[in-house]
C-alpha cells in the first residue's frame, strides 16, 4: 500500500472534531478504498486546552494556522476557521505556497478570492477541494465537476441555506409571521443573532458563486449576483402561493441566458409538485438542469456530521489523486461574471397588491398590465383567515389584496406597469413582487 | 497533454450513438477536465448498414464485439450489447484479458457474473465502470463509492424501476386500474411486449444487487433478493394509502439489519412527504441513509441522452485515472448475500381484508392481530367510489374492505395471524399486505 496522505487541520469546532472522529473510524475502509490511509498528523485551534469530543493523541500542535499550513510534513491543509480574510485566508495562501493542497468549507473566502487562490493552486500543481463549502452534505460539486461532465449545464438552482428554508417551512406549515419563525431559528440555534448574513441572501450569493464557477466556467463574485432576502414574504403571500400552487422558496439561480448566465438569490415560487418545493426545514436541495440530464440532490446543508462528511470524501479523493482545476477549468479561463440585469429577466411573476376598495381600481390594474403587454393568467382577491388560523389576522384591516399571475414576460415591464399603478393612487402601499420558476 | 483514451465501443444503438455524439460535443471541456482526449476509435454493431445519428467516421469496424474487445489499440472497451451471458459476456471478458478497462451499462451481466468479472478486472489490475447499469443518469455509483465514503451505509432504497413507477404515478393520479396503466405504458414504448422482468420486480433486483455490493461489501446475487412485483396492487390500495398519507411505491431496499444485510424489492408504502414519494412517472431516485448524511437523488433512470450521460462520465474517470475495485471492495474480500428471511423483517404493516359482512367479524379480525402481540395504529373500513370515479367503481359489489395498519411488529407475526384470520373464513379472498418505511 502506497505512503498514507498526511493532514493537517485547522479549525477544529464540530466540523474539524468529526472529521478526526470520521477518519479513525473509516480508517479501514477509506485505506482499502483509496489504496493509502489517510491520517491526521497535525491540528491548530485557538484554545488548546478547550475539551474537545476527538482523540488527538499523536498530533503535532500548532497554536498558529499559517504555521500548520507550512509544515513541510503534511500533504493537504484542512481549512476550518472561516471567514472571507484574515486568518482563514492567510493560511490557504501559506499552504499553497508550501506546495500542499487545501480541503476547505470556507464559502465566503472562495466566493471572494477563489480566482486569486485557484490560480496560485494551479501555479504550484496542488488543488482546492471544497465540496463542504455548498450545501454541507450534499455532493454537487463532485457531482458538477465529475459526473455530468458530459453534459451542457443549463440552469443550476438550488435550496443552499437552511435558516431561511426553516423560517418559510414554520410559516407555510404553522401560519406564524417571519418574525415569529426567525425567532424560533435563533432560539434553535438555526439562525445567528444577527440574521442578515442568512436572511437577506447572502450565505447563498456565496454558495450561489461557486456553483456558476463549476457550472459556467464563470469567475466566483458575490458581487455579480442579483441579491434579495427573506424578510419582505408575508403570511399573505404563503398562502396565496400555497392557493395558487406554488410553495415559496429562496432560491440560488444560476441560469444561462443567451450568451449570459443570469446570477440571482431571491424569493421564488416554484410548483408544489417539483422535488424542490418539497424540501421542508433545515434541508437543502439543489436542481442541476444539463442537456441531457435534469437532477435532484436533496440533502442536509449544514450541520457537524454532514459537513465532515464532505471535507472526509474531499481528502479521499485528494488521496485517489483526484485533482485538477479547482472550479474544473483553468482560473486564467474563467469569465467575468456580468452583473445580472434583473430587468431583463424573463418570467412569469406573482404579483399582490393591497388595491384601495374604489370603483375602477380593477380596472385601472388590468389597463396598465395591458399597456405593457403583460398577460395575466390569472387575477384574484386574495381570501382571508383560514380556519386554522395562527397569526393570520394581521391583515384583517388592510386594504383588499388583488394577487395577479402573470404569463412570460419581462421584469421591466412588470416594474413599468407598477410605476404606472402606483401614479394612479389605486394601491395603498408598496408591492409584492415576486417571481416564478417554471418548467 | 497526456495521450488519449481510446475508446471501443460495442453496440450501437440509442446509448452508443449518445455515447459517441456527446464525446464530439464535449470534446474540449472533457480533455480540459480529465487533462487528456477521449476519444472512440473503434466500434461494433450487428448491421453496419443501419442509419446511425452519429459519425462514425475514422472508427475501426467491427462486426464481432469479441474481436473488438481484444483490439490491443483501445484503452476502454464500452459494453452496450445487454443481457447476462452471451456476447456481452464473452466480449467484456476479453476486453479484461485483454488488459482494458470495461464501462457497461449492463445491470444483468454484473449482478449475475460481477463477482468473477472483478475478480478477474483486479487480477489484470484494470477497472469496471457501471454508473449507467443503475438509475441511469444518476450519479448514485459514484457517490457511494467517492462521495459517502466516511459515512458508514445503514440504508439504501430506490425507485430504481421507470415502467414501475409510470404505472403506479398514472394508477394513482388517474384512477385506472393496473392493466389500463401497464397497456399504455407499453403504447408508449415504456414496458416491454412481455413487461415480466420489470413489472415483477426483477429488474429492479439486478440494480439493488450492485447497489448492496457498495454499500455493504456484499456479491451481487440476485437470488438472495426477496422480490414482489405491483401486479397484486389494486386502485382500492392506492386509494387507502393515499387517505392514510401514504404513496405505494415498488422499492428495491437493502439495509443493515443487526449483522444481516436484507435486500427486498417490494412494493412499499412510504409517507407523502418524504422526497421519494413525490417521484413521479418514469423518473427514478435513490435514498442513501449513512450514519452521518442522508440524501436523496432524483433523476432519469432511462433513455439514451441519460444513459449516455453516465458511460461518458465513467470514460471521464477512466482518463482521470480512477478506478479501484469494481464494487469498491477487493472481490475476494466481499461477503456472500445471504437470502432474506422476510419472515424475520420488521416494521409496520397495511393489511386489506375483504371481510364478509356479518356480526363479530371485525372483533375476530382484532382478537387474531392481538393474539401475536400486533398493536394496531388503526384499523377503517375503506370508502369507496371517489367522485372523480374512473374505474373506481369496479369493487362496488366486493366484500366491505377492511385495512388495518400496524404499529411495527415482524412479518411472521403478521403471517400467522392473517393465517387465523383466514381459517375462521371471516374474509372472502386473499388478503393484501404491503410493508411500510417509515423515518
Amino acid at each position: 500500500m502506497a505512503p498514507p496522505l498526511k493532514i493537517g487541520i485547522a479549525g477544529l469546532g464540530t466540523v474539524g472534531a468529526g472529521v478526526v472522529r470520521m477518519l479513525a473510524r473509516r480508517a479501514e475502509a477509506i485505506a482499502a478504498r483509496v489504496g493509502r490511509p489517510v491520517e491526521v498528523v497535525a491540528v491548530s485551534a485557538r484554545d488548546r486546552a478547550r475539551p474537545r469530543d476527538c482523540d488527538l493523541e499523536g498530533m503535532r500542535w500548532y497554536d498558529d494556522a499559517v504555521e500548520l499550513a507550512r509544515d513541510p510534513d503534511i500533504d493537504v491543509f484542512v481549512e476550518l476557521i472561516g471567514g472571507p480574510d484574515g486568518i482563514a485566508k492567510a493560511a490557504v495562501e501559506a499552504a499553497i505556497a508550501a506546495g500542499h493542497s487545501v480541503a476547505t468549507a470556507n464559502k465566503a473566502l472562495l466566493a471572494h478570492h477563489g480566482v486569486e487562490l485557484a490560480a496560485a493552486a494551479e501555479a504550484k500543481g496542488v488543488s482546492i477541494h471544497f465540496e463542504a463549502a455548498v450545501a454541507g452534505g450534499i455532493p454537487v460539486i463532485k457531482t458538477l465537476r465529475e459526473a455530468l461532465l458530459g453534459n451542457e449545464i443549463t440552469r443550476v438552482s438550488g435550496i443552499l441555506n437552511g435558516t431561511c428554508n426553516y423560517i418559510l417551512t414554520r410559516m407555510q406549515e404553522e401560519g406564524l409571521s417571519f418574525d415569529t419563525c426567525l425567532d424560533q431559528a435563533q432560539k434553535l440555534g438555526y439562525a445567528e443573532a444577527d440574521p442578515t448574513f442568512d436572511v437577506d441572501g447572502f450565505d447563498t450569493a456565496h454558495k450561489l458563486a461557486l456553483l456558476a464557477a463549476l457550472a459556467f466556467g464563470v469567475k466566483p463574485d458575490p458581487e455579480a449576483i442579483h441579491i434579495e432576502g427573506i424578510r419582505s414574504i408575508t403570511l399573505a403571500d404563503i398562502e396565496a402561493a400555497d392557493e395558487l400552487g406554488y410553495r415559496i422558496k429562496l432560491l440560488g439561480v444560476a441560469a444561462r441566458t443567451g450568451d449570459q448566465v443570469e446570477l440571482r438569490v431571491h424569493p421564488t415560487m416554484v410548483p408544489k409538485h417539483w422535488p424542490i418545493a418539497q424540501v421542508s426545514g433545515v434541508t437543502n436541495a439543489v436542481a442541476i438542469d444539463g442537456d441531457a440530464v435534469a437532477l435532484t440532490l436533496v440533502g442536509p446543508g449544514a450541520g457537524g456530521d454532514a459537513t465532515a462528511s464532505a471535507v472526509v470524501a474531499d481528502l479521499c479523493d485528494a488521496a485517489a489523486g483526484t485533482g485538477g482545476a479547482p472550479f474544473g477549468w483553468k482560473a486564467s479561463s474563467l469569465q467575468p461574471a456580468e452583473k445580472a440585469a434583473i430587468r431583463r429577466h424573463e418570467g412569469g411573476y406573482y404579483i399582490r397588491l393591497a388595491a384601495v376598495d374604489r370603483p375602477g381600481t380593477a380596472a385601472a390594474i388590468a389597463r396598465h398590465m395591458a399597456e405593457q403587454n403583460i398577460s395575466l393568467e390569472s387575477i384574484m382577491q386574495h381570501r382571508r383567515g383560514r380556519p386554522h388560523g395562527g397569526e393570520r389576522a394581521e391583515s384583517a384591516e388592510d386594504p383588499a389584496p388583488v394577487v395577479l399571475i402573470t404569463y412570460a414576460t419581462n421584469e421591466h415591464a412588470v416594474r413599468r406597469a407598477i410605476e404606472a399603478i402606483e401614479i394612479d393612487g389605486v394601491i395603498a402601499s408598496p408591492p409584492q413582487v415576486i417571481r416564478i420558476e417554471k418548467d
